[in-house]
């Protein structure tokens, strides 16, 4: 892995000088293109080990481009704000927006090639982390973004003579800490686990780039050309656009599906709903308030057809909740901030602090349904999104979040019914548009993509929940029912 | 002023079963009304006193209404992030959007009522905290909020009952805590504390609202017809439109200015200013890396003429720092996320952690320059701006953030010179747009408002520092220079 990176590559003096204006103006060329259209973000991971320049390379890409539209962010201590969400919060509040350049001098490597060399984690939580980087590259990449890694790498003598060096300096002694020593005695072990997480984290669109350290000049130039190349040849479209086709859905050759499982005529009568209502709120107000919650928290996702009864459903949940401790986020066009993000970016802003609850009233699986159906996005977008979701839901459940997942499921029949209802009440909130009737004609493609969605999102942390609403009060109650249960049990 | 909130009020049970669904079904609907066309953001203020079923109100008022348009806040301990900001930002970054309803369960008013109350703080800093609100709550007007404040208030014998019944009921013991009680023990002198800052934030469009909680249908209903008409009444453009007409400017019968005092013929040669330079820079650094920093923040605002060199002067800002440390904002068109909001939201959540920069390349003094000239805003909105704008320095500089303001001066014969260079260069990045050129021709009434900010905006914690940039060498250190002189002061 690092071989070609020890070799004492060098730049003299005077190429530098002559290089480094020309391709100043080329990168600063590149950034207005980029800056002037935004169509994509580019993320730039800087890594590699202790005195070995990554700051200073930092810090010189800076000043050759236009702070303007770059945002360099170093490891830093998570904020309390952090803590409470998953541990990838941190990362996706910091990515770049299309049009602008997000450098991450230390990144989400960093975390876990540090506690695999410190002996906290073994090598199978390491590819654990490694399996759970893949997936989130994955989906960057997909969803468009330059992802650029450099590793600065220095062999173990040169590294021993830059910390010595640096400590002879009283102008940088500063700089070099305990820590840098006691990473350097590790330098044997390091090298092990980063190789071992650099290989199996290069692929074909985002490799990493091993680049020697020993003289900064070289280190320098290379970076600063190789932003350049990667960004000129993305903006005129020459980088190989990956040829994704998912395989054809399996055929249907039957009309069974897991709606069939539902028994829509269940029904319950008002006086066992009011009575069981009462006592579910009652109980889900009390687990709200146990001493072991203040560390939880909880996310509900509603989905289900026009007119299912997502609304009523969701105000019986809150019904029982302190208005202070939930959101309800109800999923409608994204603002353009969130447009100039990865789409599950604007799930991950809203996800609960600890002692809370957000409530999606439609959710990320927009993607996977409305989007799906409606031809909005490609079927390689849908295609991955399933495996994007998963990702996202277990780094939730991960965190100690409980999740519940609910798609409410009416008749094709009873939603005529509510549709006319609501088109003749004088109440213009209930105002049926034109979309909601053309949904109807698509009811098949909506089952069927509701179908896949379950088969394919059902982890065990994470299970839907199918809710018979033909009759609302049935409906709801099993929503509030399988929200308490889930608390109780995880609490 | 709690006279009439203490006589008893009652609405009997049937009264409450008759009108409640009513109110219901008008407050859905204006609600409706409100989303549908985002013109106005709603902000409810419950204060009162303990046991005066605030939450219960805040609950009650979420139950009748759609729950996904509506952000109830209750009173927390701040976050490190929101710790290290100006007071205020907490409350910045939880106002509702245009066409939502933020509830604020304890609010603005809180601290500083508990304060006095406890004996921290004095009259004369309850006045000035006072004094603070009412900017804060102006601005929210002048901006268009519809600002409702509600006091919901119990007579001293109510309150002792209602809190002795609380603890007798095995069900909401919890809810009485010994502070309910200390504060109980000082009723009176919260009451005298609250009356006084009450009547001095009742203003004639956002007067305070006391509600008598001896009765909770009383005061539910009370709260939700009040919402719902003041709602009403927005939506129909019934609410009286202040008549707000700044007097017209002073005449200006000489040509002499604050420009006067500047000698555009100021240089510095070349090797002067490289000497200069690093000498400044290194300071910088240094200063960043002071152990007092940690807790320091620093905001730079650039502004000047099109052409005057901003991006060269931050950019040898810039130069000294770590990437990691600094964020430049250039400010161009609001998203939508910040057109929703007050003007200076879109500042407010860019303001630095402790340990950091924001650089502000042009800022929220837009609004008195190319705002005033091309006439985007009212005069009578640019007027008050000066106001506002001074509002939130003091907050930043109370927050012991650094601020320092740059206007960067060129003669219009020099800005003609750059312009030219720049559309004879072959970078397009020097792109020069029609409007830059149209620009020249309001040089007068640009220089005007200029003048006009110096004089409105330039208290001693914030001063304008006025920059000869006829030569660029000049400029940039002398830009540098203050913020190094400046940072030095502080620490």
């Amino acid at each position: 892995m690092f071989e070609s990176a020890e070799l004492g590559h060098k730049v003299d003096k005077e190429t530098f000088a002559a290089e480094a204006p020309k391709l100043r103006e080329l990168l600063l060329d590149a950034q207005f293109d980029l800056a002037q259209a935004p169509r994509f973000p580019v993320i730039l991971l800087i890594g590699g080990v202790d005195g070995a320049g990554k700051s200073e390379t930092v810090n010189l890409i800076n000043s050759w481009m236009d702070p303007r539209h770059i945002e360099t962010h170093g490891l830093e201590p998570p904020t309390d704000e952090e803590r409470e969400r998953p541990h990838m919060f941190r990362w996706w509040r910091q990515l770049p927006p299309k049009g602008k350049i997000g450098i991450f001098n230390g990144s989400w490597y960093s975390f876990p090639i540090l506690q695999r060399a410190h002996g906290k984690t073994k090598d199978a939580q390491l590819d654990q982390s490694i399996g759970r980087i893949q997936r989130f590259e994955r989906m960057l990449l997909d969803e468009g973004a330059l992802l650029l890694k450099f590793w600065m790498h220095l062999s173990k003598e040169v590294q021993k003579k830059r910390l010595k060096k640096l400590e002879a300096d009283p102008l940088t002694r500063w700089r070099v800490t305990e820590q840098d020593w006691e990473h350097f005695e590790m330098y044997d072990k390091f090298r092990k686990i980063c190789a071992k997480t650099l290989q199996a984290t290069s692929t074909a669109d985002a490799p990493w780039t091993i680049v020697e350290a020993t003289d900064f000049r070289y280190q320098a130039l290379t970076a600063g050309q190789f932003i350049h190349d990667a960004l000129r040849r993305r903006l005129e479209g020459k980088a190989s656009q990956p040829l994704l086709l998912a395989p054809p859905l399996p055929p249907r050759l039957d009309s069974v599906n897991v709606f069939q499982t539902l028994d829509l005529t269940r029904r319950l009568e008002k006086a066992d709903y009011e009575v069981e209502l009462e006592r579910l709120q009652g109980r889900l107000n009390l687990l709200t308030r146990h001493k072991d919650f203040r560390k939880r928290s909880v996310v509900l996702a509603f989905e289900g057809s026009d007119a299912a009864g997502k609304g009523g459903a969701i105000r019986r949940v809150t019904g029982a909740l302190d208005a202070r401790i939930y959101r309800v986020i109800p999923i409608a066009a994204p603002t353009d901030e969130e447009k100039a993000q990865p789409y599950l970016w604007r799930f991950w802003r809203r996800l609960p602090r600890a002692g809370r609850f957000t409530i999606f009233d439609r959710t990320w699986y927009g993607r996977v349904l409305v989007e799906r159906v409606e031809g909005y996005c490609a079927e390689v977008d849908w295609m991955r999104a399933y495996g994007e979701i998963n990702d996202f839901e277990e780094q939730i459940h991960r965190n100690g979040t409980i999740l519940c997942k609910f798609w409410l499921a009416t008749s094709p029949e009873e939603q005529l019914r509510r549709f006319e209802a609501r088109r003749d009440t004088a109440y213009k909130r209930f105002k049926i548009t034109d979309d909601d009737w053309r949904n109807r004609e698509k009811w098949e493609a909506y089952q069927q993509a509701v179908c896949d969605m379950v088969d394919r999102t059902s982890p065990s942390h994470a299970p839907w929940t199918l809710v018979e609403s033909e009759d609302k009060n049935f409906g709801r109650i099993k929503v509030l029912r399988t929200i308490v249960e889930r608390i109780e049990a995880e609490l």
